[in-house]
């Protein structure tokens, strides 16, 4: 089965809002097995909506729309609908009730609420436990989903409602896809693509390459009819790109650098600490996204000025005056310090410059240090990233976590 | 002039990356006075490619594509259009010069990289300066501008090149657009649009609502042919939305939370400091990401684990095990004590449970302390906020730096 995903919104087309959702949706359709001819993102404005919609039901077999059904006078989805596919709004009693209740909750009694009852002819509620609108069309034996721009109500929408719908609506014809995704780390593009090109003339097989930030991901996706001979190919598949890219791959799928070192550091009930300079949180930030990660991360130090480098890490004086924030010597002492007073038994620092100001012939903006203590020794490496403020950020996060994932892994 | 922009990449129709750069893209046109019809995402299918673009040079007066620009062989762009345009593929010299003096340099003889050297016929070159793919065509008339998938390289050619470009192509064609986005904290959206909705009846303007985690924006839109009337009318509507709505906007347009911050902090020479623990970093990382922030935040402390709390901010451990590490006294006393230990004039705690584990009856996750600091007198304020651990944590940061924001104003 081939979809196609329609996002609304104003809000989408000048651009003041990310489209997350359709790339949600997207990927979530594409690991369940089924295709996406096109993704459409387009205004709130009620005839092009129903021109997108109208020519998504005759292409494909099934259609997603995102957007335009809250209370605000420019959610004009369901007007949209009803118009374009000839299906009067109706009223929901069932909906219509629950707003009133939650009106006494509230004690308002705006009746802009009200607008949530009113739902194109035929259109079924998909969640009908909750304050979360959304409804299921079938127009024509094509089915269409109606999901909230709200990404997080979208999502769950679509995970628990719209995915078990569409498996029941498809269950002989579907094509068995297997996907994997490779991150790595630590190798430029095209030396993947080169050492990879030899398999993407294989059969039945589709390798792709994405660049994210200082991450390459690598796709594998094997698709036939037959389900054993996909998995016995995607098995080889599997091997084949582990021995090529070896120790620059960290993860597969939607797995993160942060989770990783995390599993690493629980296998060996060790602790970690960082102290973050240029960086100023975003590796303790991108850590603590990680649910549990308190089993393995105690905290840190954003020594964000001099003097918090001095008062919270005991870092030399002297050595800040003679080197400088962003040398070889402070960050070893940061890393060591840090180890000292926290007592973890591993610690990572970062200190560079991001700029945009700030650099200097000798160091120039991109150039940051990452110390490493580790089994009472300390270690640092020196880095030059390229990009502005928060590029050169995101590369020393990400390359300072996978310095903390390369030392556990030497061993 | 109304424009249609274009996405190429598996990548995107397979959700394993979202579209930001289409995004981008949109917010600048709109901003600059274009209209944009739709946004479109396919895969790398050159017949799709063709199509989608031979049906937007038929309905819009200027066409924008990104993606599939690269060496690697998914890169199908210009073998689509030279297809489906009639544009055969051309060498370009001064390309592949280039080229072979960069493999030079790089020691690397594969010639994949000569792939970029092959354009459509016609294809004029954007940048020929820099290693940026990326190109226009002129097609019936109708300008096409080529950009690379990579969002920093789409974003560059976008405002260096294609916005000055297509400015000529308009000049007297074009409609005066005035736009503001109003962002806003502490109202939902529904109290917002009541406010507002008065406002909506007027004619030449448009009013949009947009939740974004725990913020509303409000665009404010006034168009017109007549610049002066456009522009009175634009301050008009500009003033009844800042009565409405008062001191829950924030900043206008693209400033963030933690820009605002940083310049009250400046004006009253204050120095901020941050112990952050359900947070984990995200406070500081969205402040260092604002370029000088230096000027007026120190740093912190990551206070992840009870003993690091202890430890670095000396917090009493008393404290600790008498109230819970999430606590009105905790929060009350990682602010104080950290703003004694280095010396801030205001310091800023966050301690809570963001989740999913972690939760009791009395302290369900989402409960987050916001501890104040600030003119010799410490606060703390009780939040709970819905949702997954990453939204807990992105809306107790923001509240944490609306804080400090409301208290900087209150004076």
């Amino acid at each position: 089965m081939i979809g196609e995903i329609i996002a609304i919104g104003d809000e989408l087309t000048s651009g003041r809002i990310a489209n997350t959702t359709s790339a949600f949706a997207a990927r979530q359709l594409f690991a369940t097995g089924y295709e996406i001819y096109a993704m459409h993102t387009i205004g709130d404005t009620p005839n092009l909506i129903g021109e997108a919609l109208k020519r998504a039901i005759r292409r494909v077999d099934f259609v997603i729309v995102t957007g335009g059904l809250g209370t605000t006078t420019d959610d004009l989805t369901n007007e949209a609908v009803a118009e374009a596919l000839d299906r009067p709004p109706t009223l929901n009693e069932k909906i219509l009730e629950k707003i009133r209740s939650q009106l006494q909750e509230l004690d308002n009694t705006q009746s802009a609420l009200e607008k949530l009852a009113w739902l194109p002819e035929g259109a079924e509620v998909l969640n009908s436990n909750e304050r979360i609108a959304g409804y299921m069309l079938v127009h024509e034996s094509t089915p269409i989903f109606f999901l909230p721009g709200v990404p997080a109500q979208a999502r769950k929408l679509l995970v628990d409602y719209v995915l078990p719908r569409l498996s029941g609506w498809s269950d002989n014809s579907r094509n068995h896809v297997r996907l994997r995704l490779y991150r790595t780390v630590g190798l430029p593009e095209y030396e993947i693509n080169q050492r990879l090109a030899a398999l993407e003339q294989q059969e039945h097989v589709d390798i792709g390459y994405y660049p994210v930030d200082c991450e390459v991901h690598v796709s594998l996706t094997v698709s036939g009819s037959d389900g054993r001979q996909s998995d016995q190919l995607f098995t080889d598949m599997d091997h084949c790109i582990r021995q090529a890219l070896g120790g620059h791959i960290y993860g597969t799928d939607r797995e993160t650098l942060a989770q990783v070192v995390g599993k690493l550091l629980l296998k060996k009930s060790l602790q970690l600490s960082v102290a973050e300079s240029c960086t100023g949180g975003l590796i303790g930030s991108k850590i603590t996204r990680v649910p549990g990660s308190s089993d393995w991360f105690a905290g840190g130090v954003i020594a964000y000025s001099n003097l918090l480098k001095e008062v919270l890490l005991h870092v030399d004086h002297q050595l800040l005056t003679n080197y400088g924030a962003v040398s070889a010597q402070v960050a070893r002492a940061m890393a060591a310090r840090l180890a000292d007073r926290v007592g973890t038994g591993i610690s990572l620092s970062v200190t560079g410059i991001a700029g945009p100001d700030g650099g200097t012939e000798e160091k120039p903006v991109g150039t940051v240090y990452i110390g490493l203590f580790y089994n009472n020794q300390v270690k640092e490496t020196l880095h030059h990233f390229n990009g502005g403020r928060k590029d050169i950020q995101e590369m020393a996060a990400q390359t300072a976590l996978d310095t903390v994932r390369r030392a556990l892994l030497a061993e």
